[in-house]
């Protein structure tokens, strides 16, 4: 067991320090003999909830982006989380190769460069993303480059961690990588938190049928949803006024 | 509907000239408006079956490839039969790249070349095989080349059809194949055809678990069932002995 990681946890919910080593402390007390991690998690946001009340509203990060259908929903939310970070995004583009033509599931553009992104998820979180997506992204990046356009680089944008094989991979052909806790120093849940990118589905009231008529219009973050008009948002997706009314106040209360 | 499709299927079951021509004018009388293909091809299993018996022991060719399970079966499947166009097998091998390692599913040699063998098997069998697994394969075998092996050319081998897409990158990268009615003249069913390689699962009664039983005695094939010692098969997969010997009566009389 390892109390910093604890700490960890809570400052990256935002935790104040003092909030993060009070709760380690109640962790510490609540401890048990083989317990698990996931019930160490629970204990954490049970404590930090008393000092964080929003929190009672919000699920695991991590299950929760998992809990976005993987078209449009998720690759929707890698656009933003790219444009958020400075690039301009274009969207399930058909680009000719030298061979054949492929479909790309973003193009991310600044003034340096040109991504060719693939993005990849997977609907169980504890899934690693493995060799064959960055052998596939290496072929794909290969072919392209015979074509018009120029890509410098190609990038695997994933909702999971990344086997080893598969990084030792990425880094030898020079593909660039976004995944759970990867890159270390910038892995998805970081550029999440850094800018407040939560998945709607991080609400706790958050049922599959209501995910699925908002990514049908396009809301993916709370961040949209918390901005909307509710009357013409319940309008085009359906969903109830007041559904969608307690869902803002949710999601403002995270946010803020 | 094309009568002389039905003349071929009947051909490549073995039926005469003769055979094949009293089969289609009597699927021709049996048909009506709107008949599904899968329908056409139950009539002529039924009226073929009148003029060759040991047709009431087997199923669809491509059916019962795919009823094979992917690991091992399958595999060893495509070994015995690359085995049986003269090349020397070696399964399962992992061979360092310039970047990673690879678990390479068959390597096939003669004493031409070397083959690196990707193999994919689809559960269903109208499934196409996609541009996916020829990425993967060209990347693979790009990183090999880094290596100290030295293989002459990559090769899918599947048991389904392959889309024109797939076929289009790999014709255009230099990767072989072998799936369902491709390449034209040499699909994996005339192969299978052509050395009487007929899988285990086109017995009729052949169920999962004793299809998993004989799988994982290394038996997938009807010639290896039909030349086995019954008994010492009994005592080492524990399918009982008269199971056995109505299976390999039954291969007997579809392999003769």
């Amino acid at each position: 067991f390892d109390r910093q990681k604890v700490v960890r946890t809570c400052l990256r919910m935002h935790a104040t320090p003092e909030q993060a080593q009070l709760v380690a402390d109640k962790v510490v007390e609540q401890m048990y003999d083989g317990i698990t991690s996931k019930k160490i998690l629970q204990l954490v946001f049970h404590n930090l909830g008393k000092h964080r009340p929003e929190l009672k509203h919000q699920i695991d990060l991590r299950e929760a982006v998992a809990k976005l259908r993987p078209k449009p929903d998720f690759e929707k939310f890698v656009g933003l989380l790219l444009q958020e970070y400075g690039y301009r995004i274009f969207m399930n583009q058909i680009v000719d190769g030298s061979c054949v033509n492929h479909e790309i599931d973003v193009i991310a553009k600044n003034d340096d460069e040109v991504l060719y992104v693939e993005v990849k998820h997977h609907l169980q979180h504890h899934t690693f993303t493995g060799l064959g997506v960055f052998l596939e992204a290496n072929s794909t990046f290969e072919d392209l480059n015979g074509g018009k356009l120029n890509f410098s680089k190609a990038m695997v944008v994933c909702n999971t961690k990344i086997s080893d094989h598969a990084r030792r991979y990425g880094e030898c052909r020079g593909i660039r990588h976004i995944g759970w806790k990867s890159p270390e120093d910038k892995g998805l849940e970081q550029m999440i938190e850094e800018k407040k990118l939560y998945p709607i589905t991080i609400l706790k009231g958050m049922s599959p049928v209501v995910e699925a008529r908002l990514g049908d219009a396009g809301i993916v973050l709370l961040k949209q949803l918390a901005v909307k008009d509710i009357k013409a948002l319940a309008k085009s997706t359906g969903v109830p006024t007041s559904v969608l009314q307690e869902l803002a106040l949710s999601a403002d209360e995270i946010l803020r």
